[in-house]
């Protein structure tokens, strides 16, 4: 089944009108979690899908389900999300939902003889943007999203109130109450779902197709570095007169990427186990204010205070802290050499998920080679909805099999309204996802 | 002649109660240049000066001139100045005034028999502090400060009105009209002066004495990196995904710290021929404020821009000069290599002085051996007022021979209430400088 760049492109024209605003980088979209912008995305997804004979419902806390019409024992889902960030653009998400509401047609309309019935979840609120968790939508769903949440507000809206607003019933949040039932979630075979890269791997290799192998999780940590503030003229080079706090720093953060390297290579069939960045370094408005002696730093002066982010990024929450433990072990020593006192914060600690299925991996790799579309295996960096469905247990104690497509965007840019997927490649991707939905058993 | 701890003492006893203020480090002195603290200590120096027979007087400008009393054809002077900066201590500058009134005093109440008299130069106004100039006095007193200097103001009052408040003649500067004739130049043998180390090295190697072997200048830039902000967790390492100007920057700061010693290791006889800072990492608010972009970091991306402040001081300004070449092409090409555009921002450059003369560096170093001092040899990181001695020709067009001796200051500590020195390091000082002053023919 191939799904054409002109349906695509048909939704679309009439998804480029809702919600959209005029932003620095050009037109994008603020479709917040549950706005009024994002329902009337809903909205318009529920009435095509409707005209195309599928059958749709709205779960307690406003999730749309489409799926085919008939009766089925067992169901392959996939899902994704409509709202944005504030100013985002329309394919974080939105490519995944218009894909699965591509092939449901299609599958209608062509009458196929199917084993099993087939889902699309629209999810609410993916984004952590207006209400500062992410994927409302997909954890009230499964009774897991916590009820403090409905308290959090945003431009003096809580989240109970936006809910209500957009016919959804908070009630079922403040009692922990899933909205999917276990015979639901016993028949489900697997759920996948696509969407845009976020990063540029795809591109400069050229891939059509990503097969997304996990979901990095995070430690992140400041480390703080305390030394003399000296006179620079007058104060020798070395260790032995200069307690550099700067200096010291450069040395650690060359030397933590040196490890990660050697890190990596230890894993070479996860190509980058371990992403570690440095974003920030003496310039955090927060910590500049809980540490004023930053102020101290000067041209002509020795450093004696400095600090960066680290934040360190893996699918697997064992080895991430691994990692950590041997990253802060090469902080201290490095420190210790260059006679700083050195202090590591954590800031956040979010757990991988790698419990993508290696069996629909597998499916999804033949699928390529069948349609003759170039891919590669990759971790997904940002955090998507199928990681609370992957965590999410059936009746037999087993997971429900869950997978992830990656396609395409331009130079890796999201969040932006200059994220930019082709119509050409969401229908390959749309096609892919098709074909892997409709051969699984 | 030994001066005892108890004659610097003496002097101390009442210098401690001139321009003392309380400072979050303990009681500091607040003298600035061309006010009436400083005029205070001045006069306090000049009525014990000429209780102890020594001639006094004072020049256009309020520079202090004390000499032995007789009738010479050659001189040869000592000189340092009592101003401080704001909540500094009482010993940067100060100690080389006590030192040299402690011995012209000796020299005048022992009846020594001189083959060329003795002369203190008290300069006013060595600190930048206040007007943003240094050794105001001491280029007033040739001829050679910048008439534009007098509009500067301090506290809304102008350079001009604070020298005129102080019984000084602001037009001497605005004329340019040296107060020293070019006679009692040609008469000056060599002026030598004594300081505070205000750095770590003597107490470190347990030396009584510093000889100095020259004044480093520096080169000042800033170097600043663009890259691109990109998602961390989607982005993969390395430089083929990612331009991370925070760790492109570390890698260059390794390195240049690396060809730091690899330049010093060319010049095994000036220890340490480069001294090289980077004093500050993104945290400069005027550099925030011309490049916002810096606010754009995050904890969670990779790091789009990033800058560094990066100091050369050297005595020999070529040598600084090519280094600072070699460091810059080493920039570039790191830049390169991690994909990022570099700029290179001269900030300031100030020529290091490298005049001071061989010869009284040999006749100190006898001195000291006789004397039982130990010594070592090493570069003068600050500006002092001998710079400005050491840049003045004569009628033959030789240079003013002049000389440098440190004694050293506990922990290195300056500009600040911790400073200090004993008396008996002052004294030990002064000795020396007695001994090499007589023995100068």
């Amino acid at each position: 089944m191939m799904i054409s760049a002109a349906e695509i492109a048909d939704y679309y024209s009439q998804l480029d009108q809702i919600g959209a605003v005029s932003t620095a980088q050009g037109k994008g979209f603020s479709r917040l979690a549950y706005s009024a912008s994002e329902s009337a995305a809903i909205a318009f997804i529920e009435q095509r899908a409707t005209a195309a004979g599928l059958c749709c419902h709205r779960d307690a806390v406003g999730n749309l389900i489409v799926e085919t019409a008939g009766s089925f024992s067992r169901w392959v889902e996939t899902g994704s999300h409509l709202d944005s960030v504030v100013g985002g653009g329309n394919y974080d998400g939105v490519a995944g939902v218009v894909a699965g509401l591509a092939l449901l047609t299609r599958v209608q309309q062509q009458h196929e003889k199917l084993t099993h019935g087939l889902r699309l979840r629209v999810w609410r609120g993916e984004e952590s943007a207006a209400f500062g968790t992410a994927s409302l939508g997909a954890w009230a769903a499964f009774g897991q999203l916590k009820p403090s949440t409905l308290e959090r507000c945003y431009q003096g809206v809580s989240l109970a109130q936006a809910i209500s607003a957009e016919q959804g019933n908070p009630q079922y949040i403040r009692q922990g109450r899933a909205t999917i039932s276990h015979d639901e979630r016993d028949a489900i075979i697997a759920h996948i779902e696509l969407h845009i890269e976020q990063g540029s791997v795809l591109e400069e290799q050229s891939s059509d197709i990503g097969i997304v192998t996990g979901i990095r999780g995070s430690i992140r940590n400041w480390v703080r570095f305390s030394g003399a503030f000296d006179h620079s003229g007058a104060t020798p080079m070395g260790t032995t007169h200069r307690k550099d706090a700067n200096l010291g720093m450069a040395y650690v953060m060359v030397e933590l990427d040196k490890l990660v390297a050697h890190f990596n290579n230890q894993y070479p069939e996860h190509g980058q186990m371990i992403v570690q960045t440095f974003g920030m370094i003496n310039d955090h408005a927060d910590q500049n204010q809980r540490y004023p002696m930053i102020y101290a730093n000067g041209v002509s002066k020795v450093s004696g205070f400095s600090y960066f982010s680290h934040e360190i990024r893996c699918c697997f929450s064992d080895i991430a802290q691994l990692f950590n433990d041997q990253a802060q072990q090469l902080i201290e020593k490095i420190s210790r050499s260059f006679k700083l006192h050195v202090e590591i914060e954590q800031i956040s600690l979010s757990h991988g998920v790698q419990g993508l299925d290696e069996q629909l991996q597998a499916v999804m790799a033949s699928c390529c080679r069948r349609q003759k579309r170039s891919f590669s295996y990759l971790a997904s960096g940002a955090w998507h909805d199928v990681a609370v469905v992957c965590q999410q247990q059936k009746s037999d104690g087993s997971r429900i099999a869950t997978g992830m497509i990656f396609i395409p965007c331009r130079a890796g840019i999201s969040h932006s309204a200059a994220e930019y997927s082709s119509y050409e490649q969401i229908a390959v991707g749309a096609s892919l996802l098709a074909d892997v939905m409709l051969c699984i058993r």
